[in-house]
């Protein structure tokens, strides 16, 4: 649903007042065919996005997709083509290529998180999301091969040390059960003797925050499989390895999200004008 | 204005249907007194954004900013101080860090290309920004220390090689002229030749496309001072100042917007529970 | 958050292009000091809606809240006083009144069945809540003392016989944990092999589906405490108890926001004219 | 138009941020072939909403719909047949439900204050509705065969004993008159003596408020036909039948909308996965 | 309610991406006093929308209104006195005076045609207003000393000639009877024939559509204050005696909406710079 | 895009909370076959938004339009065919004429000041336009042969008396073309000293605010050719040709947009019920 909205939006801050004034200067019946076209190695994702954006400047355009959200792209690779009303395309393609870029490049980061940590993990994605746009990340990071942690506030208990203040970890747990007896509750953890309290209380999972992998796997070893374990804070595609071994289920990774350098793809349109000579 | 509803909408989908379960937990008298600190350097952006999320979620919240955009931070620079009620403190938190955060990490890419590029340029911006974020990203470029090229496609005319399907720059430009007297015109040139004809035909600026630092200081001298000349496509960090040198006016840079990594920033609050003992 | 939206959106309905009519009619200066009262017995809530709905109306109307969300009244029993302007205070009337006469009768039912089932479970809702009124309406419902089941369709996964086709039940509880490491998993079913199967695929959460009290206590020996047990479908006043005695963990009720009567709730206003002699 | 928007953020609700987390774990090419079924016997209504959610989730999805608003159902009546793809279906299905269910409801009740209330009254609703779902409710209420009073505070003048501080019936009347010469004048009333003043002041129609059988019908003949007549206020399917024998033209009734239990109405699909043999 | 909408999206349109790059150059702590003054005379109105647009941009600026809606200004006439930062003052300018300029320009026409009218008849706007706008142009009328016809479709049934396909005016009217117990009927009528049989079915009102004066008097007759008399179309400040002389209650005016010149404002600000020598 | 939400507006305004309440009485069967058609001579102009309210409103309804934005019309000229079922159309009608009539009307406007200026100037709009209908009207001017001015604050600096509170005219332009190196630059002149310092520090065009034909053919002289010209102020159809003739280069008129009478339109439907003998 949302990705209506997204691209909605997107489209009306580029078109302002006057609209496209540069694709009002092509010929009204010129025609575009060409591709969408991966410019360096990555894995795609934001076809959802890319299709809306060409809907919704003129239904006229024919968008035929390549590549389903997930796949690897190599610098050449064709993501989709287009055949349509010249000027539409023209004053859609920012908007389809800015979202193709930008969610293929989490996609792309995902990747390389998840091979880099191997499959002993999993890569779990993070709040630090662009404003408005967490629904397509986070689709993204799935297409990527990571998962979601939480969506929202609303949808799982996360007790940091913020929440701490006056109760114990043991309190908050069981208000935590009282009051919402559906969601998973996690702790985060600074130390063994906080991740001992909160097993022990019956947490679902505990975030192990910015330990060592050392720290960590000491910390694995006491939580023992009585719940969930997750590691976050400082984990980088070097290190990420290192805090798999430790043993822990999940790595959660903002960067995923906050610091993914875009994808560089690109609209090529064949030479010549439609219905010429 | 926009800031509002960037807020509005990255609170709304935040929050979900049961709001910040976790928040709920704290004593409804706790009190959260702290700051919102830099943990990295850079080049801070985002205030208002902040601001609005914390008026948004609680009007309570008293914060005062202690840098304006565009200063610079070192690890532990105090960017804010937050004196108010803990629960919504806590709620706000994410989100208002969220834009600090990434508009921050523009501005500070920003700054690393103007300070790489001299004086004798100035680094500009482009429309591959965030869906629904450009007015707050390109605030942020500003704060960088670069300069915002369009704002929308309504804001001024941009010929590229998928306009000039069938008709030939000096064409393309009288077109231009007549339809939009007020806005400035730019033509995409990849060649000397089409720089001539452009200059020729009166264009208000070229953009000399993904050319050498070589091959741009040609069209410099080609261009003789007639109109703008900017240089935009695969630069770097790297080979900013060559290009530079190279005597252009301007140098657009994609990924100020689309690739910046986010500025790490949190949010530290005193321990203690307020009218505590 | 949401809270202004409904708000908003329920005040332009009622607006429509002339306003209120009526309300023009009442001297400029005339004064509105009264109370919001309960005309029946129930349990409060919609507080935040009421203050939403004459703050957006006029700022200069003045409302103490007197009776927390979830607190118990008699008919008489004043939930709030208002002093303020008179036209604004009868414009924003119904739009308040709405609001806490509705959300207090799904309190008030809650409550109900609360007490009926006695303190070893826990009466949960449901998603068949009032659309665009779900944040308001399961806030209403821990009001009365109810907890809350999913929020939405992204909180929690929920398999249902519809999902089940050509899939088994083992086979969705594996996908679904590796697709969503993070979200609880509960089974809908049928039978006692159903619920057998679940709970050895390792189902957070079994919901008992239209099951007379006696299958459910079977159920709940099958289970073993080896996981949460749930009835829903076909709960009464009457039958609830039943229920409850058969262990099960939670009840759900989609009565208690589909079907809720809504508590008689008026605004008194004391005679004669603000500055009248 | 109003049902677009009741729909999109019923689905926007119901999605949050990870989407249908259930519906994505059936096979991609599973097919929905169904019907929505009536569970209990009554009125049906909502048909436009329920078509668009299914339409707004994937328009692949075929409705047809059987039984147009206001037709009578039992348990068992087949309201629509539905075909589609499996996860698109689930995805709808509550929205679609909620709707058909709510609306059914208050059809119903409706109906059933028609048929005691007899052939010589009308029934009609009030501004008692759900928040910003006035629209739909009030088509719902005439679907039972009520019709509907103000739809807004801009449809008519209403003067109620709030208006009149400080002034006079009569000089209501006169500033309503001259104020809006276009919309009907009603004056609640309380006495005989407030409903003869009405009256003479030439009010379009006087409501009789909280009164019983008897008062009501020596109001009517004091009103003597100069205008028309309506009863509000504790009016019940057991008393609705005597107040239409004391002659009144209306009898408003706020429960149709703020009190009428949801009609049962499930999704049944047919077993077995499309494609299948 | 209303109001707030429109101006949020004026200033919106208005600030496009970059905001007001011109107030951008101004000092930071410059001052703005000035007032908005009349350049031409004619009729106030827009107050709210004025003071909106101010409080939107920023809530520091302090207006102070002097004229209210619907007092006759002459050219220097002081409707407003400003104080307040100078950059917001200049960015909210023009989306202020875009109000008070439309909607002063519908109130002096509305008050040219009153005048012109005299007092037997009341002046009354039509449907044809600004699209959006309705609301506040609907109230400039009533400054201006006008009243309103219907608000919306939804506020009063109007039968035309378009309405008639295959049905007599009886019978439309009988059905809206049936339908619509509670909004005035009113018949459109080219000749006195259909006049005649409007009124003899009860019609509240009649609209004699494109007559001239004297037949318009010849239907007054005919109707014999049955019901009221409306002349529309064809209406000039010229022929607007002419139609009252023929005695009818109302005139109804397409231009008071669609035509109407905007009434010229403008702000003027002392020179001098705030806390300058 | 703005279409869309215009028309999805001002329908809503219109239909209120009961929706057509009058197009409610029509058959069902009833077909609408008919023209909309210009009553006067004038330029027509608002294609998309007439086509999108009959869209939104029923998208079974086929309209053909017969004469693109710009077309001159004579009164009886056939703008558009319509054939669809009578009630939609019959909901639709003002929405869709509104837009005509008011478009067409500046169209008509802008053309009657192209043709009184001649092909030597351009006609240039303003900034004041209806608050939410700014791209619209923009795009009338265009059709009635005028060009745009600023479509936004955002689109092009221009210094006027109040920026230049405490810096000189050749300060504010070496800040704006610092600050903002992509925008035109254009600065309001009272005198010839300001258009003197304007043209010397580099101004891309000059105001003349509000002078005489003879003040404006000195300041042309002066300027010599350096940067574009353009008088605003005091322009009426009598005086625009002098303007003219003085040599500048643009003449803005506020009165384009916000003082255009409306063009005269309406919608003739075919007597006779379809489906009818």
């Amino acid at each position: 649903m949302s990705v209506r909205d997204v691209v909605r939006r997107a489209l009306a801050e580029d078109l302002g007042v006057l609209g496209d004034v540069s694709a009002a200067l092509v010929p009204p019946d010129g025609r575009a065919r060409g591709t969408i076209t991966a410019r360096a190695a990555g894995v795609v994702a934001g076809r959802l996005g890319a299709l809306e954006a060409f809907r919704q400047v003129d239904e006229a355009i024919a968008v035929e997709w390549c590549l389903p959200d997930g796949s690897p792209v190599e610098p050449g690779s064709v993501i989709a083509s287009i055949d349509g009303p010249l000027a539409p395309v023209l004053t859609a393609e920012r908007t389809a290529l800015n979202l193709v870029g930008r969610l293929s490049g989490i996609a792309t980061l995902t990747r390389r998180y998840v091979e880099a940590a191997g499959p002993s993990v999993r890569i779990l994605d993070t709040r630090k999301t662009g404003p408005g746009l967490r629904a397509l990340e986070k689709a993204a990071v799935r297409a990527g091969g990571g998962a979601n942690h939480r969506g929202s506030l609303s949808d799982g208990v996360l007790i940091k040390d913020n929440h701490l203040t006056g109760i114990t970890i043991t309190q908050a747990l069981g208000r935590a059960r009282q009051r919402w007896p559906r969601l998973l509750v996690e702790v985060e953890c600074d130390t063994e003797r906080q991740v001992k309290e909160a097993v022990e209380a019956g947490a679902d999972a505990v975030l192990l925050d910015n330990m060592s992998p050392a720290q960590a796997a000491a910390c694995v070893s006491l939580v023992a499989g009585r719940c969930r374990t997750e590691v976050s804070g400082g984990v980088s595609l070097e290190t990420v390895a290192a805090y798999a071994e430790a043993g822990v289920d999940d790595i959660s990774v903002g960067a995923l999200t906050h610091s993914a350098p875009a994808l560089d793809v690109g609209l090529d349109l064949l030479a010549g004008r439609a219905g010429g000579a």
